[in-house]
C-alpha cells in the first residue's frame, strides 16, 4: 500500500449515542459497512417512529459500497437494514439467525425478493476487494452472534460487536479467544470494542444462572407461570422452555415479536424441545394452572404489549388470574423504568405475585462488564484503541480503562459519528468529517420530520394551539366575518369563556389598530395579532400557546 | 368513645403513587392534615407544571380542619401548600428549618402575611380537639424530619413520614427510637410507614459514609472542585463545607434554589461554618482552582439548572475548565436518568472529570431499607399497618414483609387515595371513598387543565395539526375564498408541497360533494372534510395529524 492511501474507519452511529449503530471501513475502491442499527427516539422526539443514520455519505459513492455485514440480529444492529437496502442496495452478509430476523423484516418491508442475503459461519472470511471481513464467534444475549476481524492493507482491525464472555453458554461454545489471541500475537492495528457496561466492575455473570433460578422458581411454584422477555433472547426462552419441561409444564407464546422470533429459531435449529411442548394460547383454558408457562413480549412495559394489555385486562386471551406467578426477566432499559413499574403495579393489584430484577437473579446482561473488557484488551494487543457502542461518558471510562491496562493517552480516539479515523501501516489519526446524523422516522415518512417540524410539536404539546380566523374585503381591508379563536389543548373552553371573549377583543383592537395605521400587509397585521394575544394570554395564564392568525380575502 | 364515633383515616395522596405525600385524620368535629405535597407530572401530562392533591373533600368541610401539620421540608410533603392553603387557610405546624422553607414559598406566592406557621419541636404534643399531635424526631435526608404520633380517642397513630435509621447522623441526634418502643409498650392502633425502599435489601448507609467520600476525593484533588447536590440536602451541604474547609478551600454557590436554602439555612442555625468560608460566585476567578469548590443545583440534569448551563457553557458566571472535578451527588430520580447522563457526556467533553454514582459512594438514600423497617415494625407493634409512599409494588412488598414478622395478613390494609380507613378502640376496616385525585397546575392555571386538553396536546405532539378554513356564502353555500390549508408539526411543508395541493382538492371535493348533496349543516360539513382528509394523509403518511376545520360564513 502506498504511503498515501490509507483506510478509513468512519462510524455513521453507536458513538456518543446507544443505537444505530453503523460503521463504514474503506480502502480506495472498497467501502463495507459493518451493521445497520436502528435507534429508538428520545423523549422530545414526538411522534417518531424510529431514528436511523444518515448514509449520505455512502450514498454519494454507491458504486464502491461492496457489502453490509452484521454482527448479530439486534434492532440496534439491524433494524434500519430496510431503509438503508431501499436506498443503496447491495449484499448483506451475517450468520444464519441473524439473517433469518432479517429476512422477517425485508418480508414485512415488502423487498426480500430484491435483496442478497449471504449467510457465513463463525470463522469464514469473506474478500471484498482489498478488504476480507473475518467473522469470529463470541457471546451476547442473542444467538449466532459474532466479532470481526477485518484484515485490510493498513493492518487488521478487530470490532467486538455487542458481546459478553460467558464461560458455560446455553449454545455450548465459547467466545473464540483462542483467535483473538492469534490475531493479538499477529498484531492487531486497531481494537474497536463495546463500551455499553464499561461502568460495571467485575464479570456479568453466565445466562446459565438465570435458568437455575428459573428451575429453583418453577419447583416451587404451583399456579401459572407467565415469563416475560426480550423476544430476541433465544437462549433465555430455551431456558423457560427447559424448565417447564423439567417441571412437566407445557409452553404458549403470546405477543407478536416473540411468536415470529420462535418460529424463525426453531425452524432453523436455535430452539430445542421436546414434540408436543408448545400448546396454542387458544388452548391454555383446557389446562391446569399449574401445567402452563406462558412466554410473553412486554418486560420493558411497553403500552401495547401482551403483558401490559394482561395487566389491565386487555388481552384476548389471557386473564390474569389470583396467584398468578409473573416473571418479568429483563432489566428496564433507560427510560422504561416508569412504563414497566406501571405495569408490575397492575399485575400486583390482580392479585398476581410478581418478580423482577430487585428481587431475583432472573436476567443477565449481554455485556461485557469491566474484568472481560481487560480480557480482550490483554488480548488483542491492539496499537490504537477506539472505544465505540456508548455514550461519551462509556467511551471516555473505556479509555480509561484501557490507559489503566498501560495503553498510550495519545493511541485511543474517541471518536464521533462523521468523524473519520484513517490508518495506514505506519499511523493512526482522526482527520475530517463526513455528513452523519440522524434520519427520524415517522409513518411512511423517512427523513421528512426535522427540527422545525418537532420544535413545533413540542410548542404544540406544552401549551397548544390557537387559531385565530378573520375575513377581510380585500378593497377596503375592513373585517368581513370573524375574527373566530378556537383553541385546542390550551384550556377547557367551557370554563374559560371570559378568557376567550376578551381574546377575541384583543384580536379586534389589533386589527383596527392596523387598519387605522393603514398596515395593510398580511405578515405585519398578523404579527401584530400575536404578539397582542401572546401577551394577554401570558398575562392571564402564564402560557405560551402557539398563535396560528389566519387572513382570508374576500 | 362511643361505639359509632369512628377515627377515620384518609390518604389523599402518596399511596399508589410517589408524591403529593397528604393524609387526613379526621374525628368528629376534628380534622388534621398530614403534609401536602405535590409531585411533578408524568410524562404523558404535556405542558403540566406540577401535580397537587384534589382536597375538595377537606373544603366541602372547611371548618372542621384545625391545622396542617408537617413532617419535613421536602417538596412531596409541603409543595402543595401555596395551593392548598389559598383555598383552606388553617394554621400550619411543623419544626423550625420545615417553617423556614415554608416561608420562602409562601412569600413567593404573596400569601405569607395571611398564614399561621407554627414552629414546635420533637417531643412537643399539639392538642387539636380530640385529636393530639407528637412530633418524634427521625432521620432523614433533610434536617428537622419528624415521624408523627397521633393520639386519637380511637388509640394511637404512628405515621414515620419519611425516615432512616442514622445511627452517626450530622446533626448528631438520632431517631428517637426509645419513643417509638415507649409507645409501642403503651400499644399502637396503627402504623402508617415509608415504603420508597421496601425492595433493598439491608441497611441504607449513613450520610456520615458520604462526607468519607468527600474528604478522601478532596485530599487527592488538586483542581477545582464542583459538587451538584440536591438542595434541600443540609446535611450533604455541610459534609461539603466540612471538606472545604479542612482543605483549606473556599465556597461559592450556584443556582437559585441552593442559594436560598443555605440562607434559610444558615439564619436558622442548621449549617455552621467558619466566617470567611464563602466566597461570592463573582468572586470566583480571583482564587487559584485549587482554593475552591462551587455547590451548585443540577444533579438531576434538569436543562435550567446551574449545572446543565454549566455543561453546556451557557452559565454566565462559571466556565468549566479543563481538569474541573464534578461530582454528581445524587441518585437519579426514576426518569431523569437520561438528562443527567446528557449533562456528565457534555462535562466529559469540555475536559472535566465527573464523579457519579455508580464510579463512587458519593450518595446514599434518605429512605429506610427492609432492616430499619422491621426495626420500626418491631417497637412499634401495631395492631393495624398501612403501608404509605410508595406504588402498588411497594406496598405490597411492605405488606409482605410485615408478614414476615408474624402480622397477620387481614390486619394490613393497603389503601389507595381516597379510601376511607376507619378505626375504633375495637377494630379497623377499610370502608368506602371520598374524593380524591389530582389536580395539575399549569401556569397560573390550577386545575384547568384536564384530560380533553392533555388528550389534545398528546394528539398534536404526535402529528401536529392542519387546519382547514373555508368561507362560504350564506345563501348559496359557495365557497368565497379557500380551502386553505395551514399545517404545524405535520410535514416539512416545502418538500411537501404536492401532498398538500393533494390535499388542498382533496377539501374541495368533499366541500363540492356537500353542496350537491344539499349537505348545509356546518357540523356534518366539517366531518365530510375531517373524513376525507384524514384517510387520504393517512394512506399518505401513515400518519393522524389533529384536522381542524373552520367555516367562516359571510
Amino acid at each position: 500500500m502506498s504511503k498515501k492511501d490509507k483506510v478509513k474507519i468512519i462510524p455513521l452511529g453507536g458513538i456518543n449515542e446507544i443505537g444505530k449503530n453503523m460503521t463504514v471501513i474503506e480502502y480506495k475502491n472498497d467501502i463495507i459497512v459493518i451493521d445497520s442499527g436502528l435507534m429508538f427516539p428520545e423523549e422530545e422526539m414526538f411522534g417518531v417512529d424510529i431514528v436511523i443514520p444518515d448514509i449520505s455519505y455512502l450514498i454519494k459513492q454507491k458504486d464502491k459500497v461492496k457489502a453490509i455485514v452484521l454482527t448479530h440480529g439486534h434492532e440496534d444492529h439491524i433494524g434500519a437494514l430496510p431503509y438503508i437496502l431501499k436506498q443503496l442496495n447491495v449484499p448483506v452478509y451475517g450468520t444464519k439467525l441473524t439473517l433469518g430476523i432479517v429476512q422477517t423484516k425485508l418480508k414485512e418491508h415488502g423487498i426480500l425478493r430484491d435483496c442478497s442475503l449471504n449467510v457465513v459461519k463463525p470463522k469464514d472470511i469473506i474478500t471484498f476487494g482489498d478488504i476480507k471481513v473475518e467473522f469470529i464467534k463470541n457471546c451476547h444475549s442473542i444467538p449466532d452472534s459474532c466479532s470481526l476481524a477485518i484484515h485490510t492493507p493498513a493492518g487488521i482491525i478487530v470490532h467486538t460487536g455487542d458481546f459478553k464472555i460467558d464461560y458455560t453458554p446455553i449454545d455450548g461454545v465459547v467466545m473464540d479467544l483462542a483467535r483473538l489471541a492469534e490475531l493479538g500475537k499477529q498484531g492487531v492495528m486497531l481494537l474497536m470494542a463495546d463500551s455499553t457496561n464499561i461502568e460495571r466492575p467485575g464479570y456479568t455473570m453466565s445466562e446459565r444462572t438465570v435458568g437455575e433460578t428459573f428451575d429453583k422458581i418453577f419447583s416451587e411454584t404451583k399456579s401459572r407461570i407467565i415469563v416475560a422477555t426480550f423476544a430476541s433472547n433465544i437462549h433465555r426462552i430455551q431456558q423457560i422452555m427447559d424448565s417447564a419441561y423439567k417441571h412437566g409444564r407445557k409452553v404458549a407464546i403470546s405477543g407478536r415479536s416473540i411468536e415470529n422470533i420462535v418460529e424463525v429459531a426453531s425452524e432453523l435449529g436455535y430452539l430445542k424441545f421436546a414434540e408436543g411442548l408448545f400448546i396454542d394460547i387458544d388452548d391454555i383454558e383446557k389446562y391446569k394452572p399449574s401445567d402452563i408457562v406462558i412466554i410473553t413480549t412486554g418486560s420493558q412495559g411497553e403500552p401495547m404489549s401482551a403483558l401490559a394489555r394482561m395487566s389491565t385486562s386487555e388481552h384476548k386471551k389471557v386473564e390474569i388470574m389470583r396467584d398468578d406467578l409473573v416473571i418479568v426477566s429483563a432489566t428496564p432499559i433507560p427510560g422504561n423504568e416508569k412504563l414497566i413499574s406501571r405495569v408490575i403495579n397492575q399485575l400486583f393489584k390482580r392479585g398476581a405475585n410478581v418478580i423482577y430484577e430487585s428481587l431475583a437473579d432472573i436476567h443477565v446482561s449481554g455485556h461485557a462488564c469491566q474484568e472481560e473488557l481487560k480480557l480482550i484488551h490483554t488480548l488483542v494487543k491492539p496499537k490504537y484503541f477506539m472505544p465505540v457502542h456508548g455514550e461519551y461518558r462509556h467511551l471516555k471510562q473505556h479509555s480509561l480503562l484501557a490507559q489503566k491496562l498501560g495503553m498510550d493517552e495519545k493511541n485511543i480516539f474517541i471518536s464521533d459519528i462523521g468523524q473519520i479515523f484513517e490508518i495506514n501501516e505506519n499511523m493512526g489519526r482522526l482527520s475530517g468529517y463526513v455528513t452523519a446524523g440522524q434520519v427520524l422516522v415517522d409513518g411512511l415518512g423517512v427523513g421528512d420530520v426535522g427540527n422545525i417540524v418537532l420544535r413545533d410539536r413540542k410548542h404544540l404539546s406544552q401549551d397548544g394551539i390557537l387559531t385565530v380566523v378573520v375575513t377581510i374585503e380585500k378593497e377596503t381591508g375592513k373585517v368581513i366575518a370573524g375574527p373566530d379563536i378556537i383553541s385546542r389543548g390550551f384550556v377547557y373552553v367551557r370554563e374559560s369563556e371570559d378568557l376567550m371573549e376578551e381574546a377575541r377583543n384583543i384580536v379586534k383592537a389589533a386589527l383596527e389598530k392596523c387598519l387605522k395605521n393603514q398596515v395593510t400587509e398580511w405578515a405585519a397585521i398578523k404579527s401584530s395579532i400575536k404578539d397582542d394575544l401572546r401577551e394577554y394570554l401570558y398575562e392571564k395564564t402564564k402560557r405560551k400557546p402557539m398563535i396560528l392568525p389566519i387572513i382570508m380575502e374576500i
